[in-house]
């Protein structure tokens, strides 16, 4: 290793290495670097226990007093940034309601009444994530106005649709916008879905088994606006299913945007040049001047995989854990916190982006003409005339096979090369194998014809109005 | 490498490599040796399909009639298993289309019209996955309703409830088992929410754009009992979001499966011996006479892998594909038929097994009582005499120092020992140190109290029986 | 529930539920279904084992002679198809027993003296993968064979070389080409790496403790062929280390060939044209008749998420168990066969459909002059000639954007009009800006110019040869 | 949504709706916050590529030597921590030579000669990986020694050796511990691979194509102690394969420590009752007062999901990407570092952790002494009477019934007793039924008696001594 002096270096220069053990342990063990976080839920988490605690008669009026006046602090404190966060304290919790005993004496020490920290955890990671499933949905709705907006816009702009990335058939470029509407529309219900499995209330369950104390856990869960009561203490304490689901649904957005990154990244190529994106979201080479690559695109791509590793390793976590409560489950938290970071940001760069898209309707008409995009038209024509598809089918292979040995389009052939592909063929057969033609053929409920887009985008209109 | 003799030998004798090329570009493209199980969905779809045809005009009341016999008499030799499925037909659409106009003449070649495989195969799938998740619900039901008799027999036998596999608090054995009746339930829920999801029609969409004839999706979207149309045509053949939500939603069951796997096989070994698991879901050993192996939860546990692989699998092949359908789309079959098939089987063998648990008190009651299991009990009897719950969490860890230095139980101590660690403790305090004393306190909604366990085994059979 | 017929039929149809428990449990728990093919590991680890006990006077000669016999006997019915694999008898280590002491008596009941069938099925497991990685690397050797082939014969196409997909600087088609046999020969020098791990024997170990019989361990491992003897038995019985590890191998491979893949159907694509592909290795369209797909590259990406999802099966599979075998690995070996079947298909097809590939230099260099792909060239002109590169990269940034303005490539601008930008350009610069000079340029170890490619295509050659 | 007050307030609270797109998009591209922990590697490669520069001629010395000068003090400035990161300069790169130019002017401007960020990157993390790898090694070694000499002080401690959880035969706790020694030593090695193909340099691949300037590349790779030359430039900065074989290995590492792990829960929790762990590892309740919960080892086997995720988020990220470099690739980091931290710090604490167990050899033999694990040694002791294994197998099941009938264990037998199963049983059968007879019999190479155990601590010692 005697060459490997950056090693050595590194070696030598190592701070974990001079850390001290119990350090070590603390930093190791602690979760208050990251679930510093949940402190607002934290509190809200805790004057809802204490006006329920207080409403029981297990707390006098002037600790109830006491104790809200402390936690409003202590917020303050927080919002301000001037809250001391200790590691020693381990977690939020009791940094909070060591803070609230510094500040309101022994009616602190009586908040923690018929709780655990076990069900104070799982509720404040439900309230957090309930609100932020919120604003997902939000973010996911004006994503799909963008869209929406676009397709509109560009709904008789002519692209080629393509299957196994083969020019197939001619689409509306607000047609192909819709789908990926479509894709956000399921993901909002998905979402909605998750959350009522979120917002339900373990607090209550106290460490495992419940509590002595005559504690009303509805009336708790209604002061969260929280939909029902966790109805078992054991489950209430060890259940990590709404972080898993959560982190499910929030891969299959991300996956969306994987999909809809590709195209775009592929659109900007100069081989497509289907399309320009602002500047804005683009960047340069450090090398090459010419450069302008598409950076957001191509980042929410790889955060794809981010995500999707976040999921795995939540589904690893809890496989084989006996109830109740372990310690393991304090690793759920950084996996979704980063994973909803990485959607909230991800998800509002991209609308800001798409509302800059600007589509080149020529590149993509010139596409479209490349790969005999209305050979099914012509299948189709000789159906409406009585051959069997498949046996149109067949015919129009030949037909393509000469067109292609040609080296033009199937629409550029005579009507005499078509006849003699098929009798039947008139000359009616141009207006199909049109891109336009084809195109507006289409007109059945969830088709490409303008007149569907722009029904669909109506409905969507409607739909994302309230 | 010569000492290598077997690698020489299986080189030697590879079926692989004298395998023909084009045998295995075959093979390796074609997918009728696994979709074939689609055949039942894929002539349900085409039914539903004709018929709409015909009711629209596009296909002779004749062409429908012959239709209709001859995917009747092809469903009959499936079933009877006189079906022969070609690997040069690629896959079961085709091969029933094939079939079909060999049965009936022209009228089958006239059946593909304005449909496409891209949606063909979607609708199959959609069909087979909303009947299996309705198979997947009944054994859900099934399995909670075993837990629930089991849990009502059981409602005072305990438990010691461990946190960090740590002995915390006594719980009932009953209200042990509703935790997984609680897990399964929000499977339930789950799979009947991704059901609104997978049933949606494709069909219509043809291979990506939509079609030129007058199709009525919905009257093919009523015959075939799905909720609704897909509104989109390129997201209706390039969606699989559905196969990867109920992969998600399966790989959460097997999860719940292996926690309880997980505590069938601790509660099964001799340093807990608190259950015995029916002979006939055990093995023995090839060489240890005396064993006797809970085989069942423990493949249950290993096929948690299987189902969690699985969905990541589905989300790497979906990660980055551009529209609308792509080839790749195929190798969403074989994960998600394995799932279901891991997961039904795997759920009828548990309700048939924990329908067969039987607990052992004793063993259960010995190791409750070995680590102060009621000190909390302690705490909260003291702050009910008016210690804050800190101060009184602080007094208990010293009796329960003091206990443990003796090598007893804290129930065990006199009054007056325990009067010396806070002079509040009366006589009363050992109706709370004991096991009964300290889960009949715990009567709060979702407690361990047996009269809480009751109540929510009345709750479960009411919401079981519908 | 009444509207869905397909699903009521399907459930009254389905098979399983009229499965009587003890079957599914038989075949929930069974694995000869599919370890039978492990039969040709398992009778040379037999007769391996049989000679040892003999040479160390645990099996006399004639028990040894009659089990050579038998298990020679029993290979010869496998191979013929004639053996009767039963379920009862569980896997395939009790059904050739078995079938052993029916032919051969009581000498096959002395067969299994001094193991168990926790070490025999990881020896047979490893033995047969230590013969499938050395398919597998020989099959990897023949894709870099065809690859430096093709690179050899197209060392002067000029491709446009992409980062961020948009075009950068003009490459050779064969340097393209070679980046990827430089991903197999890692892909190969890793593999061989694993195959040191798995080619341990862990035979001797037993069930967990190790035997009492006077076993010589070294001498089974060196009739096997293997590179040393597992050195702890508790170790021996419960590592799936290597299933994990070649896993991860495999997957890697499948990553590159999904790189690959993405390459061809892009190149494929009518908006690049830059390759054809061999008609075998692509498929048509039920509907569209113009179709040409690339099936296969597309069946291969997607086969990379099969592979992904079996590494994270094994890995889930895993975590958290205590030590020493558990029935949970008995789900070690389908993802394991099923990942050396993919990735021995993929790489054969792969070799074939890549020695028929053929590139289009025309639509290649079109492409190459859309992006100002010299620019790199024209700063390091002028770094040349005394400017910064910094300040070089800033000056051709305004060329470039100027020749954008006019519609035209870099170096198609003027001998003036590059001057006006720095003085220091003359006409020697349009040798650089031209395609061949760029590519020539790059003539250093490692880069694109056609003599380098040339010189590691000798050194590739040389490397493969052996 | 009334009913939800803390959604609406984190609504109106939230900063990220107030952040200006371009900050937020700014801070979504840029990777400086995650990437400067690079900067050592960065400056290495500097000062080795400027090296090389002025060898060649293209670098004059006084360049050079401002080159070094700069680069000096800016190590110098970092340590210290008066290094100014600015997110405007995106990477680590651009700050470091933004910040060498504003030092020592001109000459700055041309230390990026014929390199780009693109290899620039690859060379920094594979530096920098190096040096963790080497790091980590040397940790596993440290865990392995404390494992080796904990065996070594307790290779007479008999622990009940379990399969399927059940007691199946005593072995020597020191054996056991030796098991996990393995796997650590196999992890090393592997390491070890993954090193020599991190160890390889990309520098002088520039963008993708290489570079027109004449760079010896070997010389560079020297300077740096690497093992070789990236062979093809689009290879070189396109390939992440070093980054996903060592979160590979790292977790193989971590599913050892999740084994460990379950392993010590399980011997801490009452009814095991096997083993203590310093206190400085676990921690209490905030709740139920006499817990001591084995913390370190629980959140460990949470992280074992961690790594994992990391893993097949990495594989997600890579898969389908074309060449050369996209931007997808910085999201290599982030997993990178956080599985090294994890890595580094589990390791150091276990090491730490294990130091200080202490086994309870009484609680270990009452439990060996529960699940008649010696039954194995009297089918051993038939066989060498002359009975055929299967056969003696047979008869002691009927022997273990019985006892288990009486209640007692197969050891507790009395000769007659024993007689009546099979007449060869004699006296001497005693010394092998009790745990220390079964114990020493098992003296075969990798087996559990003490001797083996004793051996096998003599070649750690020695092979961890170098």
């Amino acid at each position: 290793m005697s060459d490997n002096q950056l090693a050595n270096k590194s070696q030598a220069w190592s701070a974990l290495f001079s850390e001290p053990m119990s350090d070590l342990v603390k930093r190791y063990t602690a979760s208050v670097g990251f679930d510093q976080r949940l402190w607002r839920a934290d509190i809200a988490g805790s004057l809802a226990h204490a006006e329920m605690l207080s409403a029981q008669g297990i707390l006098s009026a002037e600790d109830h007093a006491a104790i809200q006046r402390g936690l409003h602090e202590i917020a303050a404190e927080i919002e301000a940034g001037q809250f001391d966060w200790k590691l020693d304290l381990e977690d939020v919790h009791l940094n909070i309601e060591a803070r609230l005993t510094e500040r309101v004496g022994i009616a602190g020490k009586r908040l923690h009444t018929g709780r655990s920290r076990n069900d104070q955890v799982a509720t404040d990671v439900r309230l957090w994530l309930r609100g932020e499933i919120d604003e997902i949905v939000t973010l996911l709705t004006a994503i799909q106005r963008v869209l929406v907006e676009k397709a509109a816009e560009h709904a008789d702009v002519i692209l080629p649709g393509f299957t196994h990335l083969q020019v197939a058939q001619p689409v509306s470029f607000g047609h192909h916008l819709l789908a990926y509407v479509e894709m956000f529309a399921r993901d909002a219900e998905r979402m909605l879905d998750t959350r009522r499995r979120v917002n339900r209330l373990p607090l209550g369950a106290a460490a495992l088994a419940g509590t002595s104390y005559p504690l009303d856990r509805e009336r708790v869960a209604k002061t969260l606006g929280m939909e029902g009561v966790c109805q078992n203490s054991l489950d209430a304490v060890s259940d990590r299913d709404f972080a898993i689901e959560f982190t499910s649904a929030a891969t299959l957005v991300m996956l969306h945007i994987s999909r809809l990154s590709e195209e775009l990244i592929l659109w900007m190529s100069q081989n497509f040049g289907f399309i320009a994106l602002p500047d804005a979201f683009c960047t340069g080479s450090s090398i090459m001047p010419q450069k302008k690559n598409p950076d957001v695109p191509e980042l929410a791509r790889g955060k794809t995989g981010r995500v999707a590793g976040h999921l795995m390793g939540l589904v690893t976590l809890m496989k084989g854990q006996p109830l109740a409560y372990n310690k393991d489950n304090q690793e759920d938290k950084e996996p979704l916190f980063d994973t909803v970071d990485t959607l909230k940001d991800t998800l509002r760069i991209f609308a800001d982006m798409l509302a800059g898209l600007t589509p080149k309707p020529e590149a993509m008409r010139a596409a479209a003409l490349k790969g005999h995009a209305t050979a099914t038209d012509l299948a189709d024509y000789l159906v409406k005339k009585g051959l069997p598809f498949r046996d149109a089918h067949e015919v129009v292979a030949h037909a393509v096979k000469s067109a292609t040995a040609q080296g033009v389009d199937l629409a550029a052939l005579s009507l005499d090369a078509l006849k003699a592909f098929d009798a039947r063929v008139e000359a009616d057969v141009f207006d199909l194998l049109s891109l336009e033609g084809s195109l507006n053929a289409r007109n059945v409920l969830g088709g490409t014809a303008p007149a569907q887009v722009r029904a669909q985008v109506e409905r969507h209109r409607a739909r994302l109005a309230s």
